[in-house]
């Protein structure tokens, strides 16, 4: 024990966040008894409700204290009839940046990986595949991450989809815009090679 | 707004941590509720009792959530006559770990820092002087960081502790053990030099 019992427990507690070790937690809990203590009690407090109210969306299963996240709430969304698959609520956000994307989306929540347990059901596919069904979509447009993870989840959310009639799509992967050539790795300039189009 | 408004809330709260930006700030939010809702639960508590409960040490002003401090608490540390002056509680654990001390501390949260607002009264200086004219110490050590805030801080403490008739030392500042002179910076070194002692 280095300090008081309480200001060890707190400087222990903190460490549940992730990258922070022994020696940032002391720092944070310094740092909030000196001279934050109102926002620190803030903080407490909202850390206690989100993690209390916050759960997932019924439909798109991304983070959100309501029943419906507001892309889901939003009638305008499903005029669309689109549907894009990622792997988490971030990846929402960064779509939406592009302010190109107006459909709905699916959040998985992860990829599956059955060496870590997570199978179809722990990713909602259950609940995609009844959407699938039920609601008149265009097109589906896989947005996993382009790692073998997410290939793989994108290649079995893709069956799900043709079975229910629904054209599917992936995202391009090649060479970042502004990227050099020379700097970008072989695999992604393979992706560049095999994915090239025809200049219009 | 990137997600609901409670998410969004959290991700801006935990950002009063130091060291936490919008991008970690997020990857903390999305832990916590993907996989770790207990401990963040205990966090929230923990962190909201600490703030509340934890003060100061009406002897030594380290933190405490109790009138005195462990250390000020026990009876043997005051046999010794010894106070040990330094700038944070961090200080008197890493003085602590090395076993050699078994005196009193005085924790003066800062150093002197007038452009701060930082004077003698907010280190508890005024404290610390009738401590040293109502109790008998033999030595005060003056432990602040080699700094020319803590330097100043020293000097002003040796004149209070010479006052009250108390022998004043300050720790010793050299080259660190282990280290290797040509990458040891040339203040240490001019230090290291002055402080030369005969060998024995």
């Amino acid at each position: 024990m280095k300090y008081s019992p309480l200001l060890d427990e707190l400087i222990r507690e903190l460490q549940v966040l992730p990258g922070v070790g022994p020696k940032s937690a002391q720092r944070m809990a310094f740092q909030l008894l000196e001279r934050e203590r109102p926002r620190g009690q803030r903080l407490a407090r909202v850390l206690e409700r989100a993690l209390t109210e916050i759960g997932h969306c019924q439909q798109c299963r991304t983070f959100t204290e309501n029943e419906l996240c507001e892309i889901c709430a939003n009638p305008k969304r499903a005029q669309k009839r689109q549907l894009c698959i990622v792997e988490s609520p971030a990846d929402v956000a960064a779509i939406e940046q592009t302010h190109l994307y107006s459909g709905r989306y699916f959040v998985l929540m992860g990829h599956l990986s059955p060496l870590d347990g997570i199978g179809p059901r722990e990713l909602g596919l259950d609940l995609l595949e009844s959407r699938l069904q039920s609601e008149a979509y265009d097109e589906v447009i896989l947005a996993t991450n382009p790692t073998i993870e997410g290939d793989a989840t994108a290649f079995f959310i893709a069956n799900l989809a043709r079975q229910a009639g629904v054209t599917v799509t992936r995202i391009a992967h090649g060479v970042p815009v502004g990227g050099e050539l020379e700097l970008v790795d072989g695999t992604t300039l393979s992706h560049s090679l095999a994915g090239r189009r025809p200049l219009e």
